[in-house]
């Protein structure tokens, strides 16, 4: 037999693009005490935590819920319930997380048309419209934002787009929830979904997702109930069965529903920290959320230009909360990445694909959307920059970075 | 803005077939602050995981790795790795959790062969062979404990008949696991999953599971990398792609393997929850651990006797950890199990299906697996069976229980 230490997380402060540092109120939720999945307790835990996600979606849509998976799997339950084999699905692509949706949709079956812009830009309102007058697709899924080139898409002109064409509209707006702008209804999704890891300030593991009364209707339509727990009333839908039975999500609403019929074991812990990631957003009020990220995104990007480093992409769709900077090219990327945290406990983030080796992305995300933060990655950049040679303006971010965030305040 | 009041748990004892209540060291390693989950910290955390669950599951299988979700996540994530479509499955089933094999094996695209016993008994080896022979499966899915029933399927003679047809051996051990012997290699298994939610002693939401050589042989053969992060020394594999990204076993593989390569953000307060539970176990000592879930588990079966109550099904093969009690015709079954909760914080479970109604589960479950939880059970139960007017044997139950737990340590 052969155990290990007591666990002991090293205090790192995590600036990359995710996952963050977490809030401590959700890390103290967490340790909460487990009750029953069905205990009264338990339902009116999950209850509320539906109707703080439909503040946070801003929706008022009855279906909203928790996958039980980290934010991938609540994509994969959205689209592998919305997309029957055969159906055309459109994914305009400007990152890693495009593909990952050009992917999951194949497996479920859709005939996929994907379009991809250069890394760094967004996809125009006019190239979405054209390959749907095109190509006819069922759904249009749409990453809100990209970590992999922490781009924001937008996406307020495009629902409208959709409606007049009879597509239905989902968007992943996991990178980029309660650090940007989002508007469920206004933007008339039909499907959203999210982790807590980015700017809602919990761990990965638990997919807030939002369906409309359209997608609620198609995904019925495919109704099945297990055969260790169907009655007489329960009846199958007309449509093929989804092909998943974790991320069905006919039967992940009827155990959120009145009915609670069994499927799994809820996630107690996770649904705590859900729970409280929503409540304390919406405690601080996602106006004010929001705009502490545009605070903290926005003076470490003037930092990171008064180092005299340059930006990724374009600078006028990044989101808030992550920026991409081109690491200089005399020094080595990967050991100032680990300087960064074996001597500061800080960490900031590689790239994937084709950005690899080319770019950090530094995020201020959820807890760590803070001015202190901010200072301690730029002043630790820095010290690590001028030893390893690079040409950089000395002191410079640190009075920029404050003076953007004191002015802002 | 609508809040709600902070998180507070009311304290259940969870004396029901699980959720059960969690090890307090489990709590506290939850709350542990996040990293970064290419951390030195984080991936020595994730192989020390690895390695930490071998253990448990007694097996030298170096694919021992979590999904991220409860445990039907891994049921699933098991079965849509190895099942390619139109593959014949076999599925015995003696309770619900056979059901929901079978369900998860049929949209996979298997053919599924099942055959079901009466709820309260569990599967001969020769019905096993004898379908075997007849319908020639790829694979034989079958679960060791079905809450649903109580029962502990044998297993221990399967492994070799499955060998000798050339089929793959598959067990999901949820609910059993370090309450009952379980050994993967000796019993020649290739695949396993379990859940954390039962006698490990943790929340629900990781899925600890391990993979023969054989079993990873032909995960392989259906490799893919995302586009998103695939490079020119990624080939795809000759078989077809697997129907999940998020239940793809050899993408989570390479994640969790040297090359590291990105998938899911794994699930990190659930890694720490995993972890705990596998390392206080093993502290314990695995043959302590199934010797206090006996203990504890007789104790409550002998008290529940003494009291006058039936058991139900066979109890030469009950698991150790939850008994079934035929609740008394002249009470309310649903009314005792609220008072239970309502005026003593304890929770006992109902039933599914064919069973509902009919009994009650009760649980003895990791943390809760001690003398004075089976107690306190015992004398709350039998205040409110006498209180409405049932038959029983006043005062009984505590004796014999007692009795049984202290002449057994």
């Amino acid at each position: 037999m052969q155990t290990f230490e007591h666990l002991s997380a090293p205090p790192r402060m995590l600036m990359g693009p995710g996952p963050i540092s977490a809030y401590p109120r959700v890390l103290r939720a967490l340790s909460n005490q487990l009750i029953g999945q069905y205990d009264p307790a338990m339902t009116n835990y999950m209850n509320q935590t539906m109707e703080l996600y439909r503040q946070v979606f801003k929706t008022k849509n009855d279906a909203t819920v928790l996958v039980d998976g980290t934010s991938r799997a609540g994509i994969e339950a959205v689209l592998v319930s919305l997309i029957e084999p055969g159906d055309t699905v459109l994914v305009p692509i400007f990152g890693r997380f495009g593909h990952l949706l050009s992917e999951i949709a194949q497996r479920a079956g859709a005939q996929v048309i994907s379009f991809e812009v250069e890394w760094g830009t967004v996809v125009s309102d006019s190239a979405v419209e054209q390959a749907i007058i095109k190509h006819k697709p069922k759904l249009l899924a749409l990453v809100q934002g990209d970590t992999s080139t922490t781009m924001l898409q937008p996406l307020q002109g495009i629902g409208e787009i959709c409606k007049k064409h009879g597509v239905l509209f989902y968007s992943d707006a996991t990178a980029s929830i309660v650090g940007n702008p989002f508007e469920t209804d206004l933007w008339q999704l039909d499907a959203v979904s999210v982790g807590l890891q980015k700017c809602l300030g919990g761990p990965s593991g638990s997919a807030p997702i939002t369906l409309s009364p359209n997608a609620v209707e198609l995904i019925r339509k495919r109704k099945h109930v297990e055969a260790g727990i169907r009655t007489q009333s329960h009846q199958s839908g007309s449509a093929s069965r989804i092909s998943s039975n974790y991320f069905d999500l006919g039967m992940i609403l009827d155990y959120w529903g009145e009915e609670r019929l069994n499927h799994h074991t809820e996630a107690t812990s996770m649904l705590y920290a859900a729970r409280e990631c929503a409540q304390l957003n919406l405690e601080e009020g996602l106006d004010e959320v929001i705009k502490r990220h545009q605070l903290a995104g926005g003076a470490m990007a003037a930092g990171l230009r008064a180092m005299g480093l340059n930006l990724f992409g374009d600078q006028a769709h990044k989101m808030n909360n992550v920026v991409g900077v081109v690491i200089p090219s005399e020094v080595n990327g990967d050991a100032i990445r680990m300087a960064m945290l074996n001597q500061f406990n800080i960490e900031i983030g590689t790239s994937f694909g084709p950005l690899h080796g080319k770019i950090w992305r530094i995020g201020t995300m959820g807890y760590n959307a803070r001015l202190d933060t901010v200072l301690l990655t730029l002043v630790a950049l820095e010290a690590l920059l001028v030893q390893a040679g690079a040409v950089v303006h000395k002191g410079a971010a640190y009075q920029v970075a404050s003076a953007f965030y004191l002015e802002g305040s």
